[in-house]
């Protein structure tokens, strides 16, 4: 039994997120059923990442157990063949037996991008979060220095997910702004549910003067979801990256 | 009677280009409806640039002549409200009576998405040209610079369309490459039927060592439509800019 681990791009626009769902259309259950038919084989496919409803993805990582005899640098056309236009698999490896996509992740990178100016932007719709009041991104990128470090990141998780465990490492969160957008870049060794989308409304009530910037810190030592900010839509987030000890 | 001129991005994927038609929707049908419910009259809408099916505009201009009493800076929120989500007026200004956004035009620059890369992208799908050979970016830089200055651009204008005068100035035809994304930017005081997408076809082949870079002379001097590459998909296009005498 071979163990194949593929790398998918997508637009999570047209899709209710990644994990399967009964009622709804999600990118698990469309590229289970591609990698079905050129396998000609019942799946089970492991993602690394349960993206949301209208979440990008410009690297996910999912693995499966098959016996097919395509080459790994074959699966990918294989697989394309049969996927709509807004999901690609963009590259196929043979991975050791105990690889699992989920559990075998070292940690994650995401990318947040704002449109902030007067109107909203045809062309960047399902792309960004539009904000139409000025930010002010020094002040953001002054309290997205606080994230960084060992953390309970509680007050930073959807309220009613109830993992054992919320404390998790950034390495990196930086801001950048070039000309009206400005891109949130995080990285972990694990993200809490929603944890981005909370951080990043929170950033934007610190770039608006609701609350300071030093406030980020007090936050997260209250580990009270009511005291971050609002959740932001998800048609701006981006999974950028997903870390393994053996890879890249 | 006032002069009304409104600046617009929009997203060109769901249209059948800029230009009204009969049996298909087009964005200046949309548009001019809008301003019609808000205006309560019957109006005349010249847009800029006539976009091709599938073609960006970052700025297209256009205006109506309209006795509403709407001020400038509001008309862009009433526009707005009546329009879908893939047309946006970004601005909206009192002219002079004879601006005309087409005639009064003294230029314009576009720009040109091509990702070279293996696999095409679901994100970038509708935004881009995906080429999945190597293209060598020198070579194309090199055969853009023999575009600038004033030519007969017979080769580079969609067979079957029949302007007097096919002399066109190019002030500028940059090229450059940021990961696997090439960008193309050209400025001219006017652009022939298809000019920006057979060129950039053309660049392609001389990308792809089809051609030699120096041949983009010849095919000036031939005013020969068969010489030039084949006209480049529409969706990697976008309208950046359209200059005006007293304007920006």
């Amino acid at each position: 039994m071979r163990n194949i681990r593929i790398i998918l791009e997508y637009d999570g626009t047209n899709y209710h997120g990644w994990q399967y769902q009964k009622n709804a259309l999600t990118i698990q259950e469309v590229v289970k059923k591609a990698v079905e038919k050129i396998t000609a084989e019942k799946i089970n496919l492991i993602g690394a990442s349960r993206t949301d409803t209208g979440v990008h993805a410009y690297y996910q990582v999912a693995n499966f157990k098959s016996k097919t005899k395509i080459p790994a640098e074959k699966i990918p056309y294989a697989i394309n063949s049969l996927l709509p236009r807004d999901i690609t698999v963009v590259e196929a490896e043979d991975v050791e037996q105990d690889f699992h996509s989920r559990y075998s992740s070292k940690g994650k990178r995401y990318r947040y991008v704002i449109l902030n100016r007067k109107f909203s932007s045809p062309i960047m719709r399902n792309y960004c979060w539009h904000i139409n009041y000025k930010l002010d991104v020094e002040r953001m990128k002054e309290a997205a220095n606080f994230l960084i470090g060992t953390h309970d990141f509680s007050a930073f998780k959807a309220s009613g997910s109830n993992v054992k465990n919320s404390i998790r490492t950034v390495k990196e969160a930086v801001l950048n702004k070039d000309k009206d957008i400005i891109t949130f870049e995080i990285e972990a060794d694990g993200f809490l549910y929603n944890m981005v989308r909370i951080i990043v409304g929170t950033l934007v009530d610190i770039g608006c003067h609701k609350i300071e910037p030093y406030m980020i810190k007090n936050i997260l030592e209250s580990k009270n979801r009511n005291l971050a900010g609002k959740t932001s839509p998800p048609q701006g987030l981006y999974l950028l990256k997903i870390f393994y000890v053996n890879s890249l």
